[in-house]
């Protein structure tokens, strides 16, 4: 028979009706010679009744339903008795009287119950991903994520974009992550690299004057796993022509706001905070600062830079800084145990110590208030805004180490103290990046975004690396990061001094890069785009904090697929058409 | 300043207007002081005019202007004088007289013009495909491309579907193809294999109870490329649960009327044509039959078997066929040079030669006619149902070659004589597919859809493996495979009978795709699917016949991008990471 509605989509304005189901045996009651089982399908459940007044068969074969099992019922929509309503279940006022059964396939015992909450561990919902996933909310995620990119969809075709497929065999590029590399059969000895974003073929696009191009784009990236890593993810990838910054992310604000309405129904306010890069740095600690709240990094350095307190002057002296947090009212809550978790805490982000000073009545205490007596004192506080009761948490330390020392502890504390809104959204742009970042190890510049990023100034791209600034744009929600881009260099000339900066020869950079050099002699576009990351926009949308919860086959820290045990070995005969081995000392 | 217009979309609305467009100059004429130039974007033409009686300045800059050119342009649209409209553009009543022009970027001149006909090689095409794919003609097959998946994504969404992506680093499965490896870093010896199509994942999400998966897939096969064949190439993806074969079918249907009216607004006819695998090659000599004209194959086997023309009754005795197509008509129009080319022809598909009769007034004439005189001629004449003025052609070998040579030829001739109406899209289901094909080589039975196919009947699986059917249907358009399916097993002791029919011990299969087996064991619902290939449906809707013109940036047959040179050497430090070298006696 032909299934004529899903359980969870009836109501009662079937009672009466006849109805055929299939789904899955969720439970099963005995009761008063009734048997009861709530049939799941994609949709939710629906209970249905077997009873012998009805069809002594169906009971029968009821009988010997178990959880899990796959069946099709046919009854009647009827109402439940009122003392049996179920108001906890959304079809809880009616039920199925069963008048046909068939079991269309049977079930050993899952390894653990199909249900919301499982205390099961990871490894073993992801070698059973296919029982995972009949969990309600891993189904809901899934159905999220495909309203997100339908949603996504629909608003770039409305503003005229095109979806074009770029290829995922492609060529291996030095700058960037480690590529995943392809064996080519063909070409001995050479290799495909799989893509860590579409960035090239997206500019090439434009050049061939697409205007709009955007893909629901698979990247790839063999980098050690992280909570948030996964060796391959998806991007909302897109770019455009002849458009400024501007209008980009105007452009994106109101994408993120449909968004927003669309799969969570809530309102955003557009446009979107903004702030540069080096100001994010200095008042949150961080590229991608979670707005949601304030105990913001306070620069003290001016203030203790005469004090008697050698940690603090010392640091000054190297060219380093000291900055404080404020934790509000948290002089009471946090003791002196605490206060040394909290140091163990910034001690991961690589801060040497955390000193600090409670404020009473008194004025400043706490071991090192002894250095702060007086006119000094005074000062730390009206900086700090520090009243009675505040806790002042500091770090002195290279810059870098003073912002994601407290950047972190800011984290910590904003959750701790439950400054937090959780139900809110907050959407910020953070502009105005570095174009480079210099490695000190290798003794040279890399690009800080990739090589192709427009500088805001050309002639300080050689003249200042070090302090030259991007046209780039990060979009960050609850301090993650969603997702940048930038404006693309389109001029010939200005992308040979990147490489150049960059410590390309001439020669590397015609062979790596040869083809967009070319590109630019042939009538380029201005262009610029951005990507933004689709697996971490359901993971923030969902409120979970897993992203493989959002990705129906994720792998695991090790990048292994526990479901199809992939990778694995493959017949040496497979190798030796691939002109490949592998390397003795590894075997 | 902002683009105001796209140059294509401008009609005699505008005039009066001011505007601001971007865009690339296509052509530039100088007239009479004035300074025409036709400005392209992606919509298309419109001429722009520059006037020193309205800037000299612009005029002044427009005379560095050449082909290719990148500019902004600001006017006013007016009207063209009457003698000036040209009715061949779609923007030919009006033109914009400019007051500013900027030139935002150089060209050079271009390897080849941007015009729809060109006559460059392909090679070139491919190396400059941002020029390429300026070409109108392209720039319509990759809006015809997303039209096509913007409609199968709606459909499919509001028939319940879900879009769930699967993975692209995945396991290597021995059956099918040759596969894409990629060594594993973190894995030392393994490999991830790129998908031949998300197959097994798409049956996990049935298992999963998403009840209707569709994705717009990602796939690959390594293996040597014809015409139309790409190393990496797209599905149009489905799988569904529940649902019997001619459900399946229906709503496939309803899929392809829809996408032929939006994307080419024609109605076609449904329900489609079906036509068992048996009948399409006794009938047609084909798998994929074009049913847009006749010309089908008569066997004669059983009246030629007692003649005494040998290469005849050899060939029914030795278990072959001897079959006949009647060229209608054709007999004054074949020479018998023209004749021996068929014959030619045909022996590229195996045929050892082509025996032929030509029909007139006194009857069969021709080498062979003197073997059919009397009854077996009047037989064959009234077989073939051949008039005067007909051309018989026969092929007798075995089954196998003889509808190879014939069903070739059939197109051929359809072609040569004109029998098909090009502007119809005859839709076919090919249904009854075997569910084995025996490979004389190897000495075993290899699936012919997937192992993962329902056979007709079970228990034939072990005792006829020779004759037992397949669950499976294909469609075919106008005589190329748009893509096919089938209802899976979803029981374990099925799957299990198929892995062993096809030689597997039981640890093989337990290796390969026990987690399939497993998975039959929770509860899995009845399923089926179906996969098309994109780039194929946009090649037929364009009308295209080289399935490269449908891929954005494409490879050649020898599985290279000519634009970035992939594949490539690498560094011999990726490598080492990898634990692979290349093997000595092929470097």
């Amino acid at each position: 028979m032909q299934r004529t509605h899903y359980s969870g989509e009836l109501t009662e304005q079937q009672i009466g009706e006849n109805i055929t189901l299939k789904g899955w045996v969720q439970k099963r009651r005995d009761l008063g010679g009734l048997i009861f089982v709530d049939l799941r399908d994609r949709t939710g459940l629906v209970q249905a009744v077997f009873n012998p007044a009805i069809s002594k068969e169906a009971l029968e074969i009821a009988d010997k339903l178990r959880s899990e099992f796959v069946v099709e019922i046919t009854g009647k929509v009827i109402e439940r008795q009122e003392r049996q309503k179920n108001p906890n279940m959304k079809t809880g006022t009616i039920e199925v009287q069963v008048d046909q059964l068939t079991i269309i396939n049977g079930a050993k015992n899952p390894p653990f119950m199909i249900e919301d909450e499982t205390d099961v561990s990871e490894e073993v919902r992801l070698k059973y991903r296919y029982l995972d996933l009949r969990r309600p909310q891993l189904a809901k995620t899934f159905k999220m994520r495909s309203d997100i990119t339908k949603t996504v969809r629909n608003f770039l075709d409305t503003e005229g974009f095109l979806e074009v497929e770029t290829p995922i065999l492609t060529k291996s590029t030095p700058e960037g992550a480690r590529d995943y590399l392809v064996p080519s059969r063909v070409h001995e000895g050479e290799f495909y690299a799989l893509p860590q974003s579409p960035q090239l073929f997206k500019q090439m696009l434009m050049v061939a004057g697409f205007d709009r191009y955007y893909q629901i784009a698979r990247c790839f990236r063999d980098e050690d796993l992280r909570a948030d890593r996964q060796p391959e993810f998806t991007q909302i990838d897109m770019e455009m022509s002849f458009m400024s910054i501007e209008e980009i992310i105007t452009l994106n604000e109101n994408l993120m706001q449909k968004i927003m309405k669309d799969v969570k129904g809530i309102d955003v306010q557009i446009p979107f905070n903004r702030l540069p890069y080096d100001e994010a740095m200095s008042r949150f600690g961080s590229d991608k600062p979670d707005m949601r709240f304030g105990l913001e990094l306070i620069d003290v350095s001016e203030i203790v830079k005469d004090s008697s307190f050698k940690v603090f002057t010392g640091a000054v002296e190297a060219g380093g800084q000291v900055k404080l947090i404020n934790a509000k009212g948290a002089a009471d809550g946090y003791s002196r145990k605490d206060i040394d978790a909290l140091g163990e805490f910034s001690a991961r982000y690589g801060a040497k110590g955390l000193a600090w000073l409670k404020v009473d009545a008194e004025g400043l205490k706490g071991p090192i208030a002894k250095f702060f007596e007086g006119e000094a004192g005074a000062a730390l506080q009206t900086a700090a805004e520090a009243e009675v009761g505040d806790l002042l948490l500091f770090v002195a330390d290279k810059k870098k180490v003073v912002a994601d020392a407290l950047g972190a502890l800011r984290l910590k504390l904003g959750k701790d103290q439950g400054l937090i809104d959780e139900s809110k959204f907050n959407f910020l742009w953070v502009t105005d990046w570095p174009l480079f970042e210099y490695d000190e190890e290798d003794g040279r510049y890399y690009a800080a975004h990739h090589p192709f990023t427009m500088p805001a100034d050309v002639d300080e791209l050689i003249t200042s690396p070090e302090t030259v600034k991007a046209q780039a744009y990060d979009l960050v929600l609850n301090g993650y990061e969603l997702g940048g881009g930038s404006l693309r260099i389109y001029q010939r000339d200005v992308q040979e001094k990147m490489f150049k900066a960059l410590g390309f020869s001439e020669e590397q950079a015609n062979e790596q890069f040869g083809f967009l050099l070319d590109a630019f002699d042939y009538g380029t576009p201005p262009h610029g785009g951005i990507a933004f990351g689709l697996d971490r926009i359901v993971m923030l949308l969902t409120g979970s904090t897993n992203l493989r919860d959002t990705i129906a086959f994720p792998k695991t820290a090790s990048a292994s697929c526990l479901l199809t045990a992939a990778p694995g070995r493959v017949d040496n005969g497979q190798l030796a058409e691939l002109g490949i081995q592998v390397a003795a000392k590894k075997q």
